[in-house]
């Protein structure tokens, strides 16, 4: 088989350094020896950080696509615009296409996966999500027995790098951010990460996969964590929890919910001990129960080991010729966001009167919303109270209006913090 | 395709229940609905926790592995006799055969998969190792681009129950021992589950996966927890780390080494979070670094969760013509224990007179080992010091010669305890 590489930048660079140092190990496991035969880069004289001596390369990308010789393409060149006409240039011409890039699936996917099946080839993105970790591989093979309930995943690095420090060493949002940026961990534009517009591209394709649905990008309700203040972070401590960027989405009913936005997770759940810039997706299959998934999320060397698992998997045969069930998809019955149910954080900020905790709790309770617990710290120099609230199980939309409701109060000195809590039980 | 069980117990009717009430969605992935249609059990008449109303049921397994219209034979009933002369004879008919029976795979797996091969069938057996988790699929496929250099798991629920119960409650081995076999998580006979060897039957069949070599259930050096005391719990959790009771399997320098026993964790790594009686399995690979699978290793559902996974697998031809590079396997070569390097946890019980701490650390350095942590606890009421020693990583065989000698000082008042540490980096 020949391969030929969009890009050798960071991922394609490691793919190719990957094959050459464990070429024996993948001989025995493939019977094939896998060399990428040609290669497309921006400036062929760039220095890299693979070796191209035995890489035909060029900086015209169609010829690539184009080429008759060539089998499987790996599309790790990133961005919707020219990738996504290479792409479908490629599976037009008969190969099998491999790629990392998880925002051309999450707003592409649909219509690259029925081109592919429609020139009966493979499009592989094991890498697309949660980097090294072989997820979709686990949903699509390991957990094929179940109905899945639930996926909820840190799948960022940069933001769990940054809720991590922000935990550990008691430092500010922006200051983590600066040297996040230093370390290379985050973009000069932070955006995606931070935002958590990338959590939902990946959110989507594994919520496609766990559940047998479409990809459906626009569905995903997005909140970053540039919000999430050091005091947050320390309630949370205090009331036993971790904060964390979480990706959630859980089929109730037929009905599909996918949303990313800070989370209050339990310290006694494996999820709040995953730190640093790591991965981790928690699935619950209705067979198997709670199952984790745990990994480097980015880097070269281990997107390029899940590239090159779909590449194995390729070339001995062992992708399913209806890879996710693609065929019998439906389109997502998505769950009105005021009717998803969750535990809730509130934050407050108020005058340092008498009857104030009781008048905020009777309107909660008015709401058919109960207090689960309750911290309050010293009262600061203005005369303000510091209270963190954890309530019980409700629908979004009443503790908005709830929240909408105490705002008005007199009392209350800033607004109102509203955070979810998920036990993941 | 036809379908017949051996063994209608706990896995066998998990695997009827889990294809009924998943039929929909598994058809989906498949294309097909998968039904059993034979069952061999010891008694047609008793009780059983699935309905059989579809299914053949028979006493004599022997017309389930010669029947012409079964094509794959699912063996659940567990032991290595019977067992075994029914997957042989089910292979040798041309019958895929799927199993969960761990002692079954790690004594005669290498017969029985060279069996399989000749006769062009299937011999899978992802339930056999931590039950629900897809570890084996994970290391054949997921991690194909990969050497591995570690597996290291939390791979017997009991033991992990045992030791999370005494760390929790401050309870005996003896006393959680007692509550677990009442609980249904322990035999009458514990031998298997708290000696590790079910654990180290799981162990030599992940070495085998891992590393491309034959299985070598003879070359696992196995330790169990009964003489882990409530003592040395207290001690690690002062001192920072989790006993775990870990199946560790490592390649160095072309060697293997494959060991049970009880091993401190580091409470930062997320194994040594992983509690009561779920599974786990990290594994190192040199491109994707360290990875987590997570999960529950036991149950009716979520075994037969592992079950049918092989079984889709079989179904949708997803299943490699050479499994885990069979046909490329070389025997272990196993590295001598006394050339294991490992970092070491010491309980001394000594008088506490002047010099002692000095006496001891002396020694250690003589066989330049030396002292990353000590704690000493107050002085009981004969006067004697209980101290616990955290050493720098060395030999095996150096640990042993010292702590020999430490043991002949008139000042040791019990035998030394010794037990593994991992830092697991």
């Amino acid at each position: 088989m020949n391969i030929g590489i969009l890009g050798l930048g960071t991922v394609g660079g490691g793919v190719v350094n990957v094959l050459a140092k464990n070429n024996a190990e993948i001989k025995r496991r493939t019977g094939a020896s896998i060399q990428v035969t040609h290669a497309a880069v921006r400036d062929v004289n760039q220095a890299r950080i693979c070796p191209t001596d035995h890489i035909k390369l060029t900086e015209d990308p169609l010829t690539i696509v184009n080429d008759a010789s060539i089998d499987v393409v790996l599309e790790l060149m990133g961005g919707t615009g020219l990738a996504k006409e290479l792409v479908e240039a490629a599976l037009r011409n008969g190969k099998h296409v491999i790629t990392a890039n998880k925002a051309l699936i999450a707003t592409h996917g649909n219509a690259l996966l029925a081109l592919a099946k429609s020139n009966n080839v493979h499009l592989l993105f094991e890498a697309a999500v949660a980097g090294g970790i072989p997820i979709l591989k686990s949903l699509e093979q390991g957990l094929s027995a179940n109905q899945v309930e639930m996926v909820a995943g840190i799948i960022n690095g940069t933001g769990n790098f940054i809720l991590t420090e922000m935990r550990d060493k008691g430092r500010d949002f922006a200051d983590v951010l600066k040297e996040a940026q230093e370390l290379g961990y985050a973009e000069a534009d932070p955006t995606f990460d931070v935002e958590g517009i990338d959590a939902a591209h990946k959110l989507a394709i594994l919520a496609s996969i766990a559940f047998g649905c479409e990809l459906d990008f626009d569905k995903v309700s997005s909140e970053g964590i540039s919000e999430v203040s050091g005091e947050d972070v320390a309630f949370a401590t205090e009331l036993g929890y971790s904060i964390k960027h979480l990706g959630i989405a859980k089929k109730i009913n037929g009905q599909i919910q996918m949303r990313v936005h800070p989370t209050l997770i339990p310290k006694t759940q494996l999820l709040a001990n995953v730190d640093g810039v790591m991965n981790a997706v928690l699935v619950k299959g209705n067979a198997v129960g709670p199952t984790l998934y745990y990994g480097a999320g980015a880097g070269a060397e281990a997107t390029a080991s899940a590239v090159i698992a779909d590449l194995v998997d390729v070339i001995k045969g062992t992708v399913s010729a209806d890879v996710f069930g693609w065929k019998s998809l439906k389109a997502v019955q998505s769950q009105n966001v005021n009717d998803i149910e969750s535990v809730f954080y509130l934050r407050l900020l108020a005058k340092d009167t008498t009857g104030v905790l009781a008048d905020i709790t009777s309107i909660l309770a008015n709401h058919n919303i109960s207090v689960e617990s309750v911290v309050q710290k010293q009262i600061d120099a203005q005369n303000n109270a510091h209270i963190a609230i954890i309530t019980n199980s409700v629908e979004t939309g009443d503790i908005n209006t709830a929240v909408a409701e105490i705002q008005e109060k007199d009392f209350i000195q800033a607004a109102i913090k509203i955070i979810h809590v998920e036990t993941l039980d």
